[in-house]
């Protein structure tokens, strides 16, 4: 059974998966989230909308970056923020997910942020909470990490005119990766040109990816492309990879450097999810160059995820029931 | 040396076992608790009393649900909170825990909740600070663990008329739950009516518990009771117990099932401290259904410990020397 | 290249070492700080002026004090704060902390508080963060703990008149100490009269102290002394010292004790950086006693933090292209 994200009124109420969002629902985001934005070195924008409610970060699953970036958007719009870091062995002992759920709620947590390593634990939540309440998924095994996607589709929106006449081409570690199918998601509700996948070939996806071209090659890969975005490369993957031993093979035919990125248009942009090996899959000459948006990502993570915590406190300030 | 929990103004200044608190002091904290209640789906209780207050959550024993409770009651009450999770193992290299608590004293921390796998903590961190600060217990070893006796007894009260009429059966692990304890602690001094400490014969504790019969067999423990309470059985226990060997047959003698209840009064409610084995002290028919206040004394619970830090603020803010 | 810690308006920006800084930018910070003091009892200091501000406690060396005092410190000035406690071997294998920090500084972080277990890392972000952003180093290596150095000069200038007429004795182990190098650096900034460095040949420095003197006799070393401070000394150490085999030897050679104090000036305070090995380098008796001024450096250290926090708002504040 589908979960609804959308509710009746037409406010977000669950962000689990682009997919099945409408491209005027993730214009609604993106416009909150570029009021979100302050020019770099001002001040952050802050709010008091989320006093009174609490946003619990649930995460099943380590995370620096995406944590921190929830943690510091809850507390900016003023909400009482819970940590939860809840490693998946211990989960094994306790209690099921659905009771720390329930246990949760009746704490009166109003937002869940979920990040887990198996797939489908925030549709499962989001189906057994009460009505009022809402969840947001923080990074969902390899299938889905949307607020990446928005983000990403933000930061190339600041940067390009029109989503249709581009060519984006994803490198690294495609089949494994939310971050590559929440982006893709993303793209093709803005009727991208071409997407294309790059990587070795054990690392491509066979299945999903609609429309998106494949490539072992990557300089067939990013040839005038217009975004190039760099996925982590994690060092387990070596062992199953035929022809590329270690990472300074990798970097040899699959990083991003100035040279390679020679194919690419010459206005392209270079992306990455972070957090970045430099050596492998960039350069640091490129992470660090002109091209590079990286750092604009992250600002616009930011922004994205004070969005959808806006908007989601909506839906939960208007249920019924919720007298405030 | 017993260490006073009311101060000779009459407020509670520490709360370390409802052994010693007379029938008046818990009704003060539960009316406290009773008026931090909101409906359901509404918005939780706010209060700004507690805001330039400190408080410290000073676990040495890892908890997720007991911690975020007290942690979202601080900050509810808008409270600066500082969660310090401490191992037992860190603890045994560094520093002793009085001079822990020397130094955040020094840091002005007015309330220490303190929970701890020892026995005594609790009371000698009470003995050692100074005459303005407040001690919350938040689970002593198999000895005490007062809020949650408390919450235990206000869901009780919300669902009964006269405690000195009720049956209330406890069920499991009786021996090592500071749970059962405290809940013991709490109906005695509401002249409860009967209580059955029920489970097999290793788990059954052969002192304390003044006035509780002792069963073995379940249809015997709960026959006619107003109150079942199931505690959480750990699998550790198993290898002590004669006849039981597994989950399974723990299930098949102890388990709270429909059919097991049957011999229950028919408006028993069924309680459970959490986290829950499912399946194995409790059946998830029963877990989830309508005779079930298990989420009841989750929301309880924040609100018995709201009141708690509420009422141990007033004995910090009235001390001598305590000018605001 | 050093890095500049006052910014052009002679605001502090950075603090990362005592040894390059004014003596005159010490007392603008000891004087700040002594505007955070409160008496004993009485509620802690707050303010507002960081409210908005975002610090992050970047934590790659575990610790519970400095790391406590930091975050009430800031959450006292109202700032939004993030505590990120990185363990060294996930560091190893994640992204470089310069990444790290680009990161936080996209999510808009203020000032970064780090401490870290070599040396260089707080001097090395200081050099990559952008102009408005300030580092503050909360212990780094063996080699530098800017603000214990302060604490402990504010603490000996409120018992004692006069720095330059003083005798103090660090006793233990001075060659791994970020606790002695810092406290010497604040020292002799005041042109205290003498400084002994006391203990085993084998934990005292060869190099740097500059004007101190070097004793292996307990008794000389506190010979009339004005302040004398025990460092915690590791259990670890025991094995390359050839006559100290274990705690009791220490103790009997190097420990303070009522009776090897007598040495000292009968007005002579005692310190200790905390955390304390009650019967190794310090006997209770005096750890509690009259001299002890130990708890008053913590609360000491609370308003350092606050003040520093507070100095390096100013400047986040002032810089260009902060807008608030």
């Amino acid at each position: 059974m589908t979960v609804e994200q959308i509710n009746n009124k037409g406010q977000l109420r669950h962000l689990l998966t682009l997919a099945d969002l409408e491209r005027n629902d993730i214009e609604m985001i993106l416009d909150r989230a570029t009021s979100y934005l302050t020019p770099a070195g001002h001040a952050p924008a802050r709010d008091t909308i989320l006093r009174g409610y609490t946003v619990a970060n649930l995460f099943f699953e380590a995370s620096t970056r995406t944590r921190a970036s929830f943690e510091l958007a809850a507390k900016r719009l003023s909400a009482d923020v819970l940590n939860l870091d809840v490693n998946t062995s211990s989960r094994a002992k306790g209690e099921s997910v659905v009771d720390t759920i329930y246990t949760l709620q009746a704490m009166q947590v109003d937002i869940f942020v979920v990040r887990d390593a198996s797939t489908g634990i925030p549709s499962e939540i989001a189906r057994r909470v009460e009505p009022h309440v809402s969840v947001l998924n923080a990074g969902e095994s390899e299938v889905s990490h949307p607020t990446q996607g928005l983000l990403d589709l933000m930061t190339i929106q600041r940067h390009k005119q029109d989503i249709d006449q581009l060519c984006v081409a994803i490198i690294g570690d495609i089949k494994h990766s939310r971050v590559a199918r929440s982006a893709h998601e993303a793209l093709v509700k803005f009727d991208v040109r071409e997407i294309r996948l790059v990587g070795p070939s054990e690392l491509l996806p066979e299945n999903g990816f609609e429309g998106a071209a494949r490539c072992t090659e990557l300089s067939d890969g990013i040839r005038d492309a217009d975004v190039v975005i760099a996925l982590r490369i994690q060092r387990e993957r070596f062992s199953e990879l035929g022809q590329i031993p270690d990472t300074a093979e990798y970097f040899r035919r699959y990083g991003l450097t100035e040279e390679s990125l020679r194919a690419a248009r010459s206005d392209a942009i270079v992306m990455h999810p972070g957090p970045m090996n430099r050596g492998v899959e960039i350069s640091a000459a490129v992470a660090d160059g002109p091209r590079s948006v990286i750092t604009e990502q992250v600002a616009n993570g930011m922004a994205v995820r004070m969005a959808v915590l806006a908007l989601a406190h909506e839906h939960v300030r208007d249920s019924d029931g919720r007298k405030r």
